[in-house]
């Protein structure tokens, strides 16, 4: 079957209409005819090579929501008319000891939906079906769009290092991973402090759950919080004063990044020995760790705050977010 | 009463005969013959003032143990000739949360046995009981005195960041401190590679209890280790090649570092969030947690393997300390 998609030709190009001959639809696959299509930085630095990995033409889209149209004979737990979601992952090993347990994002042999095939600018996709998940009912497809992956990427976390209600935590980046993070740290019960270079997100931060705002480019406001959360989770990819978060941190406090920064971590050992405290990395989740976000966000009215714009403005819509004017996350629709 | 001791009279100095007049018994507190005193590489560092905290005179010794003599009247867990040991904290504000809940070793208001009063090169200490711990009656004291603060530093990690039997495990260097790790981890059960620059320490760390040995000098001898360990204990003081260690876990493993390198850490981001990696600091451990190293150790033939001299050799026993030829601990006795 041709499908039809949005491709940059080559690196850094603009996008244009592409078409390509999917693979047949195997047995544990389904097909979804894409309704919503949510920009990702990570598309950004696809289309521009940025991580060495990209091959052209590149179809970018890798948080998708749309109908599922048809399903191979041993597919399970979606039937057509379902919808589903599809974010980063597309597929892995499915024996090794991350596969048996649930933690297929850390497999040796992840492939990414729009790495390793063609992604979700476009009218549709096939699928192997443990990596599309059904959207609850409650959530409207553009909001939910971008928890498969920027929601997922924030939500894991937060399991992974047992975050819990009683805890102090912050957020560092009020953006497309950090307006959600807020969101899911507010429902857990947690003391929610957003940090923020910009003093004007701070009612933004409130409004989204944040209790405190502390404006980073204000001299002292970091070291006025110094030894205060158990947990500061930073979702910007810039070089931050490490020194200043790990000491914002309690006793046995973890920093957990899952905003990539320009450079190495420069980390000083003693307050990280003293304090018996940790720095920590994640990436996106599992099939049933997004099944779980869903669900969550769905009960406690979780949402990616969206703009959108039809697929055929893509490169309006990828000037918008590469000029960090989305509020937060832009979703294209079919 | 005057107290007999060893003193440093300034930064790098010989160690000389110095007396001091002590508190009065105060009614917590213990007074402790001392019989054996370790000498830890932290008292070079307090001798020469690396740390920039020290004191002169200075009466380094945070590795004792020793008869008890005296007690305070509210004094509980000790009696009148038992065997006591004291590490490295002396107090702390025993009301804050970390005190509150057995964590005193990371308490903001930790006093230091020999930077905050003169320690353990001495005849006997004046202590609060609750810094000082009752030794098993199945450890000898000299091969007892070193897990006073290189056994316990080894010990808190694995209980702190729950390291379990069925884990792959690293030690980072076979000397003073890891010589007690290999131990503690052999004996949790866990599968136990020793890394060492030096080749020729393959014998003495299987002898430990390693399963394994990595001659990390060699080329392609950490790279062949990639993605194996659960958990790596660095004991050393020196900048590693942090990304091959990096490299060296699992998915979802960490790096513990409770040896002070020189420099900052510093720690590609990537491999740490894609792998869901940490890495941590930890220091000494609670006197609880001391409490329960001292059982597990006697339990488990657990042992500092040491060298003494007499105390009034106590310079020509710090000279073999800093020439790196103490295998593993030196112990002074009076």
């Amino acid at each position: 079957m041709k499908i039809s998609c949005y491709a940059a030709p080559a690196k850094g190009a603009p996008l244009e209409p592409f078409e390509y001959e999917s693979r047949e639809l195997g047995p544990g696959d389904v097909e979804v005819r894409i309704t919503h299509s949510g920009i990702c930085h990570s598309d950004i630095h696809l289309i521009d090579n940025d991580w060495g990995i990209s091959k052209y033409p590149l179809v970018p889209g890798h948080e998708i929501v749309g109908v599922v149209t048809r399903t191979g004979p041993e597919v399970r737990r979606l039937k057509v008319g379902d919808r589903a979601g599809i974010g980063w992952q597309s597929g892995s090993c499915r024996k090794c000891e991350m596969c048996a347990t649930a933690n297929e994002n850390l497999c040796d042999h992840s492939t990414a939906t729009c790495v390793n095939g063609f992604g979700g600018y476009a009218t549709s996709i096939i699928m192997h079906s443990h990596f599309a998940i059904r959207i609850p009912d409650a959530l409207a497809s553009e909001n939910a769009a971008p928890l498969l992956c920027g929601g997922i990427t924030v939500y894991t976390p937060l399991r992974a290092f047992d975050v819990r209600p009683e805890m102090r935590v912050g957020v560092i980046g009020i953006g497309g991973l950090g307006h959600i993070g807020i969101q899911f740290l507010r429902a857990y019960g947690c003391e929610v402090t957003a940090f923020s270079t910009s003093p004007d997100k701070e009612t933004e931060a409130k409004s989204l759950g944040a209790h405190h705002f502390v404006p980073t480019s204000q001299p002292g406001a970091l070291a006025s919080v110094a030894g205060q959360y158990h947990f500061i989770l930073s979702t910007v990819s810039a070089d931050l004063p490490w020194p200043s978060y790990i000491a914002a941190l309690r006793p046995k406090g973890r920093l957990c990044i899952v905003g990539v920064p320009n450079s190495d971590l420069k980390i000083p050992a003693f307050p990280l020995i003293g304090g018996q405290k940790s720095i920590s990395g994640s990436p996106i989740g599992s099939p049933l760790m997004i099944r779980e976000m869903l669900d969550f966000a769905a009960r406690n009215g979780i949402k990616a705050k969206t703009e959108s714009m039809p697929m055929h403005r893509v490169n309006e819509a990828l000037a918008h977010v590469r000029a960090n004017k989305a509020r937060y996350r832009m979703v294209l629709t079919n």
